[in-house]
């Protein structure tokens, strides 16, 4: 390559896009389908059901504390797969590359994806690369889609939850979205928030035991717990019902959401489980959480109520405070 | 909605994301899996292998004589499914929009892939929206990714290509290519190109009864003709050898290619096959194809001979050419 940089004539088709599909994504994934860079990978049949999601990532910075844009491809659609309740195995890769991007940049992207899918034990397939001229996207923006095989123990939905369920969060919430929005508006404090970016796989391969008594689960991305909770309860006779002492947050979290004067429960994390079950499968599932370094701060937040599909928080100075959706444009370009 | 055009909060994951994705998305894609809009979406086991791909679209202009992204968006990724002898089953479809963006544009895209899908009898089962800031993209991104299922009868790949070859195109090429250069360059003549984006499914389907013959299928796509048929002889004992009097070309993309003296087997198709099979099921093929309206045109436009890894054309004057790789920026953001 002759210049360190990504140019149009990549994304031309010719030549360029070849050298470059062979020395950057060749080289870190060419060990499997994507090997002889068919149009589409043919994959071993599945046992089960597939399942299948899709997500985008626009994330600014691109690099932020505990990880970057390639961490959280990886990691979002490995997590829509896993809350539904399936094994992740397969993921595409498309990149919308900006003339001009450092190929040092894409590389170190391209490395933590490659990081990222091999822990969470999936591996990326099939791809798509496309350049765009300068001024026409911000760097660098990531989709992967992602095949999983359905675990046929889990029935999950938020129509399958009941009052009595109790609302368990499997660590400390918010700290995606505190940390990104540290990184954006130049907050610098000791200790400060670093990204929850993670696989949750084994969070919820671990309580695969439980699964007839888990009615739902979903990890809080973009509008955080509030979105989660809301969604669930909207519409339908129950009420969450959640306590502020029991919800775990970072120090460093909750130093920054103090001072923007900011919601924890509207903040994004990108490692997190939200999980209502029967309450006799509370302690079960917190037990086999807690054996896991992801699931360490694994708490019961609050539980359901016979309700009018709110979301209560008892606060800690003992009052009851509506959680509502967020409205607005809280945070863009949180993923 | 307040407002006729995209905002920063559509993208917050909040209630206007959540109005935007019932208003827009599950109104056009919510008889299926999508409707409840899970984090994935649980699909019916697949008798076969499963194929999977997935394809970026940036093409400037949006809309364009023929077709707009949205066509293209379906059409990319049932069209790769198709030519890896797949039958196309499911999509998902990830938006990034731009702050500003007239929520017209959006609703004739989002028909134009409903309709496009419904054609070719696939379902939009899950997806995702992103938005940027005003400068961040260009009005509107789009991917999606494709599950099919594998027809065990096709045994597809480079290496299965033999000298004695013959070369198929199932109709005139470049036409997509030159439909959106004619756009973007202002060239307006009495019939103009149009573009060729279709589904190819239909011509995948019909030679299934060939398949045992059938070497290889490509969609010739970013890059051309020239750059399949060149992947497919590079660095193997084989040459492509074509004759350009059989190439088959419209009057208005040769109108437009000879105006700018440009070479039909660079542009981009986007409903040809480019297939190779044994010279004995050519005509079988050919048959086949001309039975549907999309294989009108259709030719044997060259054969593979013993060699080494070339692309020749034997030209209209009696001389042989070259037909190399595209090597620059032919057309950046083709599709």
């Amino acid at each position: 390559m002759t210049d360190n940089h990504i140019l149009l004539a990549h994304g031309s088709g010719g030549r360029l896009t070849r050298e470059l599909i062979e020395t950057e994504i060749v080289s870190r994934f060419g060990d499997g389908p994507l090997a002889g860079l068919p149009d589409a990978a043919e994959l071993p049949p599945l046992a089960g059901p597939p399942v299948f999601t899709t997500d985008s990532f626009v994330v600014q910075p691109l690099e932020f504390p505990g990880g970057n844009i390639g961490h959280l491809a990886v990691h979002g659609t490995v997590n829509d797969l896993s809350v539904a309740g399936a094994v992740p195995k397969w993921l595409s890769l498309g990149l919308i590359l900006e003339e001009g991007l450092a190929l040092g940049i894409l590389r170190k992207v391209l490395d933590s994806i490659r990081a990222a899918a091999s822990e969470a034990g999936v591996q990326v397939v099939t791809g798509d690369t496309k350049v765009v001229a300068r001024g026409q996207c911000d760097g660098l923006y990531v989709n992967t889609a992602g095949v999983g095989e359905k675990m046929p123990e889990f029935d999950l939905g938020p129509q399958r939850v009941q009052p009595g369920d109790r609302v368990l969060a499997s660590g400390p919430l918010g700290q995606h979205g505190a940390a990104v929005l540290a990184a954006r508006k130049g907050i610098d404090i000791a200790h400060g928030p670093s990204s929850d970016t993670a696989s949750v796989h084994r969070l919820v391969s671990t309580v695969r035991t439980c699964a007839p008594q888990i009615h739902f689960m979903r990890d809080p991305t973009r509008g955080g717990s509030a979105a989660v909770l809301n969604e669930i309860v909207e519409g339908r006779p129950v009420t969450a019902r959640l306590r502020e002492e029991r919800i775990p947050v970072s120090p460093g979290t909750r130093a920054v959401l103090e001072m923007l004067g900011l919601e924890v429960l509207h903040m994004a994390s990108e490692g997190r489980v939200i999980l209502v079950c029967h309450a006799d499968a509370a302690e079960s599932v917190l037990a086999a959480w807690s054996e896991l370094p992801e699931g360490a701060g694994a708490a019961v937040i609050g539980e359901m109520i016979p309700g009018d599909g709110r979301v209560i928080m008892e606060t800690l100075a003992g009052g009851d405070r509506l959680v509502d959706m967020p409205r607005g444009e809280l945070l863009p370009r949180i993923c």
